[in-house]
């Protein structure tokens, strides 16, 4: 299930360093890319900051409409999400082919990605400074959700459930690591 | 055995998320601390993004000296690297207090923290703005090296180790992610 995540918590969906998909649209078009380069800024009002090349069809999205999502993929979308990497959306829509369902955001127009574990709904703030020397962008999170299965009560869960459902970790090439078992440990 | 990585691969030992330890250092004093929001920011000459809160003696000693590292600790360290996130250097020496030895770094003052599988020395690119607005702060990487028994040739393997030197996935409270299996995708 599917399950709104209370901003104050977004911040966990991305604390332990996921790969991400940036999903966005703009003028009856939409585009996802794969990104390593994010993390939280802030706790709440949520931030997050985010590195989108000049060059990617992405960029060009984000910076007409203002929003993008960072969706969180899991180990059974790991093709799909080095395929979002590796080709443009320029070339044609990708949710199409890669066979990726395109659900419908809560807070803003870009869609999120189904199949996903996380969903950060975010709205740019205005950093031309950022934007244009370290393709850094800067956004607050304005909605944010997670399945159920494993992200609960601020944390997540992996063990109880299939690694399928497991977050990415990006090296490089194809290679990732899945993410592990958990550790607790007293102050 | 700890070994040089090229500067064009560093990012590498941050890429897939790992919570670091901010080691710094300025006349006389150092100091460290736990770190979730890091990533990398450029590939070559690399550069990095960090949050380093205003409060923080950190802050003082990297706004001081204009330089720090970011050591990427390993599952052994657990219990420290949770430490260094719930307590303060003003108090006393943290490497003494957590049982941490100190080691040279090849091309700034602050030290490295012993133990690590991970090391990025960092010279701060100076963005008054972002560290006011964001506490965030750009560095460039000068030097990089790694333990060489789960890190080399640009790759972390895990698997051939004992867990104990997996890197460590921060989501809250006492709560990490141990870095998991490997997964190799063909695109």
């Amino acid at each position: 299930m599917i399950a709104p995540v209370p901003l104050a918590k977004a911040y966990r969906l991305l604390n332990h360093g996921p790969v991400v998909l940036v999903s966005s649209a703009h003028g009856g078009a939409r585009n996802l890319m794969a990104a390593a380069w994010s993390m939280p800024l802030d706790f709440d009002p949520p931030k997050v900051a985010v590195v989108i090349d000049k060059t990617s069809y992405t960029r060009e999205l984000v910076e007409a409409s203002g929003e993008f999502v960072l969706n969180i993929p899991c180990r059974q979308l790991g093709q799909a999400t080095l395929a979002a990497g590796t080709c443009s959306g320029r070339a044609g829509d990708k949710f199409a082919a890669l066979g990726l369902e395109a659900l419908a955001s809560s807070a803003v127009a870009a869609p999120r990605v189904g199949g996903c574990v996380g969903w950060l709904e975010c709205r740019v703030m205005p950093e031309p400074a950022n934007q244009q020397r370290y393709d850094l962008f800067v956004a607050e999170v304005v909605a944010a959700a997670a399945d159920t299965r494993v992200f609960s009560d601020g944390h997540w869960h992996f063990e109880q459930e299939e690694k399928a459902l497991r977050t990415l970790h990006y090296v490089a090439g194809g290679h990732f690591l899945v993410s592990g078992e958990a550790l607790e440990v007293r102050a």
